[in-house]
Parts: C-alpha cells; sequence; structure tokens
C-alpha cells in the first residue's frame, strides 16, 4: 500500500490534470445517480430509484385552501441502503458516497444497519454493492458488496476502520463519466454478475 | 356481479360474524403489514422494508446541543409503491391499501405513477402485487399486479373506475390473520410464482 513519495506525487500530478477537464461539474455524486437512474428508466434499461430520507413526522399544519405543512419533524436513522430496484429481474441494491479524502474510504460513512442489510440482501439472492466518489480526484468506483462486508467485518474483530484507495483502484472498478449516463454503473453490473 | 338481494344480505351476515371475532384488533393494515415484515426479517425469510413518505425538506433548524428539526417541509406525490425488497432471489414490490368501501375497491386510491411503476417492475421481472383489505368485513386479499394493472387499463379505456370485491374473492387471495405473520402473504407469493 506504501508508495516511494515520487510515484505517488507523479500519480497525483497525473490525477490532476484529469481533475481539471471534468472540475466545476457542479454536480453531486447524488445528482449524477439520479440523472443517470433517470435515463435508465426512459431507456426501460432499469427500475432503480432512490428511497426518500426516513423523516418522523411530529406536527403538520392544515392551512386552508392550500397544502399541509410539516412543522416538526426530525430526521431518522436509515436502515436499509439508499438506492434499489430491480434490473435484468434482479434486485438491485447500493448506497453510495463521496468522500473528500484523498487515500482512504472512512468506514464510519456508511451505518452499521445499512452494512447489516447489505448483508441480508446479498444472502437473498440480491446484487448489492457500493459505489464511491473520491472527490478530490473525481474518480468514482463501484465496489462490490462482497469486498465492502468483508472490511466492515474486518472492522468489527479489530481491523482497519477504512479501506485504502488501492483497494478500490485493484478490486473495485472506475465508473467512466458519460454525458448521459452520467455514472454508467449497469455496464459494471452486466459484466460482474451476467 | 349482481347478487339477489336475499344471497348478498346472507353473505353480509355472515361477514358480520365472522368480523366480530377480530373485530376491535385496532391495527391498521400497515401495522400489520410492518410487523409481517419484521417478523420475516428476523426468521431470515425475507428482506422486505417500507419506504419512507417522500417529504421535501424546506428549512431545518440546528439547535446547540441536540437534532436537528425540520421546521418546514411538504408531503411529495409518491412515484414507487410503498413496500419493495427480495425474496428467494426475486425483487418483491407492492402496495396495500384499506378501504371502507362494503363492495368495491376505488382505483383513485392507488395513483397513476405507482400503476405505471408496477408495470415497469412486472415488465423487468419482478414480482408485484397489491394487499387490500375491506376493513368493513376485515377482509384482506393479495391481488396479483396483472390483474389490478388489467383494471387499470381498462379504466384509462373508459372502463370501470373500481374492482368490484367478486374480483377479490374470485381471482384474488385471502390472506389469513396469523399471530406472527399477521398478514403473511409471502405463502400465497411461494403458491404463485414458485
Amino acid at each position: 500500500m506504501q508508495y516511494p513519495s515520487g510515484v505517488r506525487k507523479q500519480r497525483n500530478q497525473q490525477r490532476m490534470q484529469k481533475n481539471k477537464s471534468y472540475s466545476n461539474r457542479g454536480m453531486t455524486l447524488e445528482d449524477d445517480i439520479n440523472e443517470t437512474n433517470k435515463y435508465y428508466l426512459a431507456m426501460n434499461r432499469a427500475i432503480i430509484h432512490k428511497k426518500p430520507t426516513p423523516v418522523q413526522i411530529v406536527r403538520v399544519h392544515y392551512p386552508k385552501r392550500s397544502a399541509a405543512v410539516i412543522t416538526e419533524a426530525y430526521f431518522q436513522a436509515k436502515s436499509t441502503t439508499d438506492y434499489n430496484g430491480v434490473y435484468r429481474g434482479k434486485h438491485i441494491d447500493f448506497e453510495a458516497k463521496e468522500t473528500k479524502n484523498k487515500t482512504i474510504f472512512p468506514l464510519a460513512n456508511i451505518h452499521e444497519h445499512q452494512f447489516q442489510h447489505m448483508k441480508q440482501i446479498t444472502a437473498h439472492g440480491g446484487i448489492t454493492f457500493a459505489i464511491i466518489r473520491f472527490t478530490e480526484w473525481d474518480e468514482t468506483y463501484l465496489l462490490k458488496g462482497e469486498t465492502l462486508l468483508s472490511y466492515w467485518e474486518a472492522m468489527l474483530h479489530g481491523g482497519r476502520r477504512s479501506i485504502p484507495l488501492e483497494t478500490f483502484q485493484k478490486e473495485g472498478h472506475m465508473i467512466p463519466f458519460h454525458y448521459q449516463a452520467r455514472v454508467d454503473y449497469l455496464k459494471i453490473i452486466d459484466e460482474l454478475y451476467f
């Protein structure tokens, strides 16, 4: 995992240059995935939606002649991943995260409930994965659920609390940027699972 | 669809009696399905969750030392069904509705987007259905997505705007009440799809 500093510097410079060409796209990973899912839906390729943020609604005001206003509500912990749906007859379930970190993805970015959910989905024949973007390099990777879960389980037994970028480069799959399917993850799912 | 009034009266009386034994359970269909899904999850039988209500969050207040409070938000239209997940390797997607109506289920209870979603899921190899409870009779039916969609499409072409109770009795599948799996719909899914 340790590169001589010269190599790392060179790699970083390459990345900085690469980064420039895509820079200021101004879209978050979530925006990009939502656009991609809309495109898949419009092309009738897959039916995948983002789950709404779970909110506990405490008070609702019903003004006359206009829409109900929620005036008190609280964010709830997520018990599942953010995205799911169906593709080529299979249940698809994934989580997406950005990190500003340059060399590691901290596992604390994904909640315990979400890891457990991914483990359950995998056990029941669904396809799970994570889409992780290293914003500093503008690199977006798909990592299979099995790989992600192996790091999580190692962490529970005292192992490291993060996944190094090198793991994404070696065991993950970089998702190229396309204009229409901005994060064209199904291309990689096709190669990995079908 | 028209019964002689004597037959209908007799049937209704039978229902009233039957209804008594289960009456005042005080649980909504949603509560029952949530409990059932929890039970399936605990038994490691299926991984099915209710999707959170979609809410557009406009204003959030962050008091010091306590949790963020959402102080302005609005309900959004649902673009999918309420429940989905994975069972025996298959994507499962369904909607659940109660009606106080005694003889029909009005199609207006399910939004156009939700019908479209069910159509898409079916086309991509997922299993879709509706769980409809006639609260007056305390009878809960599972109706296959295909049957539901045939009524919806007939309505779009000028057909009737509701599904008669008789259709649920003849083409649907009554879900018996069980103490643990209160709405044991997977038993019917096993018979219909596996």
